[in-house]
């Protein structure tokens, strides 16, 4: 009898969900790997960090998504380092062989010339990190409420965000809302004429991979909310409590959060010559590794340096999906020695959204903000949530926050302390001359 | 102008939250304090344990239950020690003053001689206890499914319950359906055949404060779900991995849970004088800290120790609200120099459930079993619930865990790994001839 040929995906994310589902057809014998048991909705992090959502509504067990696809196993593991010659993948579960491997670990925060400070600050890119975040934010404000720390006021509940792209200003009008609404029901008597919520963009414009037309709007309703947005605004320092500018000034908080980028995170193993601008793996029109016949890359690890494209594609689940679902399909051609298609990138608009009924959406052939926008973005938004459990819990938490213009839960479950650094005072401009756009438009 | 009397009450749980919300009156200046910022429903935390309920459904913030009472202000705080000569209560927010203190600090695992061996056990007082449980068994389910661990598959699945009152039926019941309908569909291949669920019991029955009908029958269903129970089986020896009984037996497994019971959780600064069995403060009628004139104490923390309970009152939600329901009065009888009243406890019945349509309810007199008690644990549980969306959630969770043999959620946030002891062996037999038995008939 023939043997099945063996895939290993690596990664349950957008790009690894949709490819591996597509995928499950009887000449295979599939195995998904991810270091969590869970797929999680990464875009809405900033919802779990502000009480707006709790974990359980944007992840969801990746077994439960596959429990009823026969030809797809998944276990739980990490990864060490890949040899492509022989097709092993070496893991914390031990040696795994493939005929065929799919690179789908997204990306990792890119702190740039920050990275020696990066314990002193705050980043978006998993559920423990957002858990972090709201248990920094919500202890803070309790020690500022009982006015028993030596800490100044401003220091524990101001608030600095580094990056105007979307994480960036979802984040800041989620906090701008919070302290508009719920904060002054919660903490009455705490002075938050004091609270000072500042988002410092290193570029002209925000959301520099969307249209004018959404830039201008999205800065519109941030200063609407009482955001203070600072445009060609470099951070030159962070010492855990001061934020330092290019331009001299300085703004005290405990609170940074760091939204300025993302890199590939791709696994070890690869050769280096893999590895392009941004820390993403060179692929082929047919998201195949460069140097590699066996092993693929899709979504945001992956980047393929078109003419049309020379940075790649945008980091985007979309991407990721299509990816994943015409390797869905690559895979079967080339096993059955047809050729295989080019990718080739349907955008079907980008969206982001800075509060209560404000946010903005770029179509292809049509752009709008605003209130309908906004319902626009919840709906695609709670559609895409895998699972009817998520879908409609998180549906409930929207609609009482839009009811009582409130955040349903702010529960300190696990403390969280940042590290002290270990020197307060770190010399030089550390931030890039120029941040390498990721995005395009 | 009179000066408000102020009342500071430690401890947000059942007893706490009562009184202070009788309390909220004009003459009075109230300061609730509590380590966490949430309320936790505890005879629910074996549900987050198991996946069945996610944590915020189960807790609740403070702050948003007062939020709508002057009189009445929450600080997340720690208490240090009371002075309770100069009416001081020292926090980690500072020296707080008071007229009158109440201790509501509830109850805390007592360990007996097995202290040493704690770290290698589970318990079930609070939320990260229960997260940190459900984490290591979807942990170990994952690495027995790899089957790439060195340690037997056994030790990795099996799990022992000790203490067979509410909590360890509870815990045994979920753990039992668990394995039964959500497992095989999860980790399809996995020999559950392999997989025991051991309750031990020192005493020669279940559930010691319930009737004979309702230990008679909890018994039952949990042998019709798979459980092995062993009545008067005392445990021994725990080293992290076997479990060594009175009569010689072993048991091996990598998860203990220890249900087996809890003793009182008093502040610091008190007299030794007014600490008795139990690590309770004896009080007076009046729930008045003996040879004070300002303190009282309510719910577990709290024994009056009469003629008619010469044990104190069962550690129990509705004892603890109904203290609190008292003292409230007698505080403003108090302060206005009327007498106060005797508390006497008004027992409304006593509940345990074991599974899906299994439950058993013991009423003043009237006694139940099965599937109808079942609904009336259900439904008391869900309005015992603070704040409609935990009743929702909840809801929604049990229903569809009701249509489809199912948990919603396991996921593993934060994974958990024990302490490994030191020395593996400990000698003699750490259990005490003879368990405290702090709750009565």
């Amino acid at each position: 009898m023939h043997k099945n040929k063996r895939i290993v995906v690596v990664g349950a994310g957008f790009g690894g969900i949709e490819l591996v589902k597509k995928l499950n057809k009887k000449q295979f014998d599939i195995l998904l790997i991810d270091r969590n048991n869970y797929h999680n909705f990464q875009p809405l992090l900033y919802q779990v960090a502000t009480g707006g959502l709790e974990p359980d509504s944007i992840a969801y067990p990746v077994r439960r998504i596959f429990r009823k696809y026969e030809h797809i196993s998944f276990k739980m593991a990490e990864v060490k380092q890949v040899d492509v010659d022989n097709g092993i993948l070496e893991t914390s579960i031990g040696n795994i062989t493939f005929d065929y491997l799919v690179v789908a670990t997204g990306s990792m925060t890119n702190f740039f010339n920050f990275d020696a400070v990066k314990d002193a600050m705050f980043n978006l890119k998993s559920i423990p990190d957002a858990l972090n975040l709201r248990s920094f934010l919500f202890q803070n404000l309790e020690k500022a409420f009982a006015k028993k720390e030596k800490a100044k006021l401003e220091e524990m509940i101001n608030v600095a965000i580094v990056g105007g792209g979307p994480a960036g200003i979802e984040l800041a009008g989620a906090l701008a809302e919070m302290k508009k609404y719920m904060l002054p029901k919660d903490f009455p008597g705490l002075d938050l004429t004091k609270m000072h919520i500042n988002l410092y963009e290193a570029a002209p414009k925000l959301l520099s991979a969307m249209s004018d037309e959404a830039s201008v709007k999205a800065l519109d309703f941030l200063k609407q909310l009482g955001v203070n947005v600072f445009l060609d605004a470099k951070v030159s320092n962070y010492d855990g409590k001061v934020v330092q500018l290019g331009d001299g000034t300085t703004f005290l908080t405990d609170t940074l959060v760091w939204a300025a980028g993302v890199k590939g995170a791709p696994i070890e193993g690869l050769s280096q010559d893999f590895i392009t601008k941004g820390n993403r793996i060179k692929v082929n029109e047919f998201n195949q590794i460069l140097g590699t016949k066996n092993c693929f890359a899709i979504g945001d690890v992956a980047a393929y340096e078109s003419e049309k494209n020379p940075k790649g594609l945008p980091m985007l689940a979309p991407v990721a999906q299509q990816q994943g679902s015409l390797l869905a399909k690559n895979l079967q051609k080339l096993v059955s020695g047809k050729e295989m298609s080019s990718f080739s990138y349907k955008n079907k608009g980008v969206m982001a959204t800075i509060g209560r009924n404000r946010a903005v959406v770029d179509l292809p052939h049509y752009k709008f903000q605003g209130v309908f926008a906004w319902f626009v973005w919840m709906f695609v938004h709670i559609f895409s949530l895998v699972g009817f459990r998520n879908k409609s819990i998180a549906f409930i938490d929207w609609f009482s926050n839009y009811l009582n213009y409130d955040r349903p839960l702010g529960l300190i479950i696990r403390p969280y302390h940042k590290k002290i650094l270990k020197e307060h005072k770190i010399e030089g401009n550390l931030f890039p001359k120029k941040l390498p756009s990721l995005l395009h438009k």
